[in-house]
């Protein structure tokens, strides 16, 4: 039985840049470790989730984990919390949130209080707060931008919205759509009550009506979404599990799932993290974890930036910081692949499949050679993300017979 | 509209092997008929399953026959008792059993009766009978295993296990989980009482008694299961089929789904098999069946040996049986493949894909010329066993439209 690493390059799949001369930034970067895993491994494509969906972060993440999004994701609110660093736990509700602008009959003057920028950390900490024993967190995001997590027993996402998604209209009285949200609905209410008494006398506003900008005086709730009921990873695989990653979304999924999260100094999410302490840090982990996926945000980063160039080099980066994993193979199952594609030209992610490797010590392997979009394509392999687990479940001796 | 060959070479697929200078015993085999036939056809690997699933023969041969065992599949219980040579019909209940000891207050002394091997031949037969209709079948495996089939109308597999599964306890008394299940442990009850009394009198537990050895005087059921109530192969199909196989898990299963099964003399389920007097049953059975499965056992006993030679001149042996095949390409489609893979390094089942080839006259063709796993990665395929059945139908012209 060995131990198993999955090592995701955020958006790694690309498509031909011009300024590479026609190569994705996988092919044009300079790549010898993972060119020689790849000749040592067996190779293919893989799809997001299934051949040409263009899934997110959170859905190919789940999917690579061996969580089916068509069974199990419930939307975009509990991931878009997690995304935000809130802790969001099986059975929470998330909520999207404006920080918006009312009138004292309340009334929405601006759904987004002048585009609020600055002061959103103390505006949403200081809404913060107990409700009969149900936890009530907000936590700000980008400009007005906000998230609320409510945690607590026998929860429903079955409430309407309090926006009333349109200026001049009055703020919505949440209701329950049925019986269950009844309860929840009352909750939120309260909540609301609330948050209008704290925002209203909050120093935040008092300095922006002196300065003549709008107060972000009511906090408007939008798509109320349960956090789904996962199988925790270790009940689902029997292996003990870790996560490294710089982006909250990825560890609050793998919080979520009851892995152990491992904190590297200098993770930043971002295309100036600390490679080498990643990659450190998970040959540590497997010490004391049967399990770790690590991901690198970079590529990602790059890929929505339009950036082929930037990309290539957190590929070199990637590749430099991975070398000690060679050394691994003897007791390791190693998958490296990313969650999607994130093409320079197109600035976001697309739906395409792209190169997969697996690699241990007495795998079957191909003819590829290379690491890259092309050279995969002739590689034994053409598999959809949710099939990675068991795969790599399969060549790590883990898995269990199915039938006689 | 042709025939239909499927050829299963059980536990075909390998890994590397060092004795074999790191190749499989298929890439090791001298292969001239797989070879050229893989060059007439299209090939591609094959997924047991679904990618990394570590398949039985069971459910990959329920998969290869087109029977998607997500769907049928109600555990090892019946296939274990078809594995013993036990007739298992749709409806039946089958257990697993001991053969235990238990004192004269009903209490386990020995789950395994000292491990009994001799005589458990006679103890198992002594035990057929029937019970108000119910027809009771127990037939002995390994040592002290043994199984037991009901058949009759309205049984339920919803009963409790009159196995402790702990010496020292009682012998319980079977329960029905339900309402459906009252009536099969009222049955299964009056079973064991006069299987009591059978095994208290019997001459083998005499004989053991009498050379110090605890009688086998209680037989310890447990994981009662349905069979599953599957569509039989002719109305699924519309073909008339016929199996040839020297296992009887692989008879049993194809007798359940109604298919004939061709008696080959020296058809052994081993290595020593009558290779060539299978393909010329197989050809001889075209004339009166639509389709044909022939199951070779060896290579699956080599890999379980761990022995890549063994495997290898396997292999070898079917490569000169199958050359006949070769004059039936003008009216038969032909796979060949195997169910799962038994990697010699691994002595068991891995989830790995394996080689797949299809091939009849004016099919499409790819370029790979060679029969092995790492050839057929070129090849123009890549499909799940549960789709094999679906593909030869279409190049057999037998397949529906579907749709307008």
């Amino acid at each position: 039985m060995k131990k198993i690493v999955l090592i995701v390059l955020d958006g790694l799949g690309d498509r031909p840049n011009k300024i590479l001369h026609g190569r994705t930034a996988l092919q044009a970067a300079y790549r010898p470790n993972l060119n020689h895993l790849a000749s040592l491994g067996i190779n293919g494509v893989m799809h997001p989730i299934k051949p040409g969906i263009r899934s997110g972060s959170d859905t190919s993440h789940l999917s690579l984990l061996g969580y089916d999004p068509e069974e199990v994701y419930t939307g975009r609110g509990p991931f878009e919390a997690l995304g935000l660093g809130l802790e969001v736990l099986p059975g929470d509700i998330a909520f999207r949130a404006n920080f918006g602008t009312v009138d004292s009959g309340g009334i929405v003057m601006d759904r987004r209080a002048d585009r609020i920028s600055q002061g959103t950390d103390l505006l949403a900490s200081s809404l913060n707060m107990n409700i009969d024993g149900y936890i009530f967190r907000v936590k700000e995001g980008v400009e007005h931008r906000a998230a609320l997590v409510i945690h607590g027993p026998g929860l429903s996402s079955a409430v309407t919205d309090s926006d009333p998604h349109e200026v001049g209209k009055k703020v919505e009285t949440v209701k329950g759509v049925d019986e269950a949200g009844k309860r929840t609905a009352e909750l939120v209410n309260r909540f609301l009550e609330k948050a209008r008494n704290i925002l209203r006398n909050h120093p935040v506003n008092t300095e922006r009506i002196k300065n003549g900008l709008k107060p972000a005086n009511e906090v408007l709730l939008r798509g109320a979404g349960k956090a789904p009921d996962l199988i925790p990873f270790e009940k689902k695989y029997g292996m003990k599990g870790a996560c490294i990653a710089g982006i909250p979304m990825i560890t609050g999924l793998c919080n979520m799932l009851g892995m152990d999260i491992i904190k590297v100094k200098g993770a930043t999410g971002r295309t100036d993290t600390n490679y080498e302490g990643k990659v450190s840090a998970l040959i540590n982990a497997l010490k004391t974890h049967d399990f770790v996926i690590l991901n690198f945000k970079g590529t990602d980063v790059a890929g929505h930036d339009g950036d082929p160039i930037l990309k290539k080099s957190v590929i070199e980066r990637v590749d430099r910081a991975i070398a000690p994993l060679k050394n691994q193979l003897e007791n390791t199952a190693i998958a490296i692949t990313g969650d999607h594609s994130t093409p320079c030209e197109m600035k976001d992610h697309s739906g395409d499949h792209l190169p997969i490797l697996f690699v241990t010590s007495g795998n079957l392997r191909d003819r590829v050679k290379r690491f890259d979009e092309i050279s995969c394509m002739e590689g034994g392999l053409e598999i959809n993300s949710t099939n990675v687990m068991d795969y790599l479940l399969q060549i790590s001796d883990r898995s269990d017979k199915y039938g006689a």
